[in-house]
């Protein structure tokens, strides 16, 4: 099964994709959602990031050559020997077509990611990692964009991963597929530039769960994103269109752009909107 | 004002604490609320975390004397240059007078850091430092429990920081305050064990929201934790009661307790209820 978030005249709904047809739901994939008479086509819709996690959970160094990469290109990381988790932060996230925005001040290089993302579909704790993937709904993909000079710079990854725009997500969480046999694609402007296995993970999906599940609950709508393997270049720069691929779950298409020099500013406004007009976030006000 | 969450048979609603009566709202203190004719007792309420962050921020290191305090444990941190965040993650929050549940395998110590606490309460991007407080609803109290051991081994702060029950924050968010002119007292068992100005600050407040909003968007419900001055200790244990303390916001105040070696595993419930009966954890399915 394909689920989908969408957003049409402002009204914002989970649903059923099939071919190129949407199936309304009246509540979320992990909730106890009916199908609706509503059917719309996917072209008129506006992709939304297909969840917006509590829990933002992250593998950061999870494939060999990707590690051995990044120690040759200077990024402080080094070969994981446990499955510590890292975080990333739902400000950032954006949806399929939405436009990732490099920052003003950045001096780059800012590098795609390309990742394979599980989404929870049950609370769970202390799971085996027999038991691992019964929590889990889905899987989509993920985008980790990097600011490389600020991630040798600073003390944190703030920056550097989580600028507003820098966590594309989607474009939908299919089931049903093994996450340690899937093909991830990265493209810019339609040429393949880099291509892996998951099973090529240093810690599977199902052992992240095992880990954290002994500590944390997990919690329908949280994510793991289980890292990128192999050189994240070319560099991106204003104009490319970065794709993430993956002949089950889709395609995750995002353009760059460059943010002006005089970005908007200030406050906007009082209360959170139900669904924000910025793509792909909904609020809650915590009281439903 | 001093705002509060609260539950009561199930009903978990936003409120305005007036000595010992809280005056329930209809949405909450960041929307445009009205105030209801419902009153209630404090004595009669459960606390709930006053809100749930969907981007939660802290300051990491922010206190010159925590900062020598930590070198010389050896717990890798270093002065910090500038203001780099980090994050905390929403599963380990818990509500003022619910327990602190060190884990089974946890060797320790287990300590405390007793934080201020920012509550974002409008959505803002390129704020100045003249207009950073603009933001801002109120402020509230935090503990961001510390497995030392975790702390020092760990590539990341996963378990060391973010264990469930291991983000006490409330009681209150309170408005009006001068963030960079309060004390915070630390007692355990009802013994001072640190005291702190937050004037002594490395960054500020201000800073910290100037530098944020220069990359991310906030949003009403985030919070900001700014860190601990001094000692951490004594490390805690099964029975201690700790208690971070402000005369204008109020206790925090949580038990210690330690897991017991079964834990109840797997799957608990296959949708995200209006209100977890886990303390504090209030989920939207993202439709609203």
């Amino acid at each position: 099964m394909k689920f989908g978030r969408f957003a049409q005249q402002g009204h914002t709904f989970f649903g059923i994709v099939e071919s190129d047809e949407v199936t309304e739901l009246d509540d979320s994939p992990w909730g106890s959602y009916q199908v609706t008479r509503d059917r719309h086509q996917v072209s008129a819709l506006k992709f939304m990031v297909p969840c917006i996690p509590q829990n933002f959970y992250c593998a950061g160094v999870n494939y060999a050559a990707h590690v051995e990469w990044a120690k040759r290109k200077g990024l402080g990381v080094k070969m994981p020997d446990k499955a510590d988790v890292g975080y990333r932060s739902p400000n950032a996230l954006i949806a399929n077509g939405d436009p990732i925005v490099i920052p003003v001040d950045s001096v780059g290089p800012v590098q795609f990611e390309g990742e394979l993302v599980a989404v929870i579909g049950k609370k769970a704790r202390n799971l085996t990692e027999a038991d691992a993937l019964s929590c889990v709904l889905g899987l989509t993909l993920g985008n980790d964009l990097s600011e490389r000079n600020w991630q040798s710079q600073d003390r944190t990854l703030w920056r550097a991963k989580n600028c507003d725009s820098f966590k594309p997500m989607g474009p939908f969480i299919v089931t049903g597929l093994d996450p340690m046999k899937l093909t991830i694609s990265i493209k810019v402007n339609g040429r393949i530039v880099s291509k892996y296995d998951t099973g090529n993970m240093l810690f599977s999906l199902q052992h992240y769960i095992f880990q954290i599940t002994r500590y944390m609950t997990l919690y329908p709508g949280d994510v793991i994103w289980l890292g990128t393997d192999g050189a994240t270049e070319p560099d991106l720069k204003e104009g490319d269109v970065v794709e993430i691929c993956n002949d089950e779950i889709g395609v995750l298409s995002n353009p760059v752009v460059r943010a002006s020099a005089a970005p908007a500013s200030g406050l906007r406004s009082a209360r959170a909107p139900a669904d924000e007009a910025l793509p792909g976030h909904g609020r809650s006000n915590l009281r439903s």
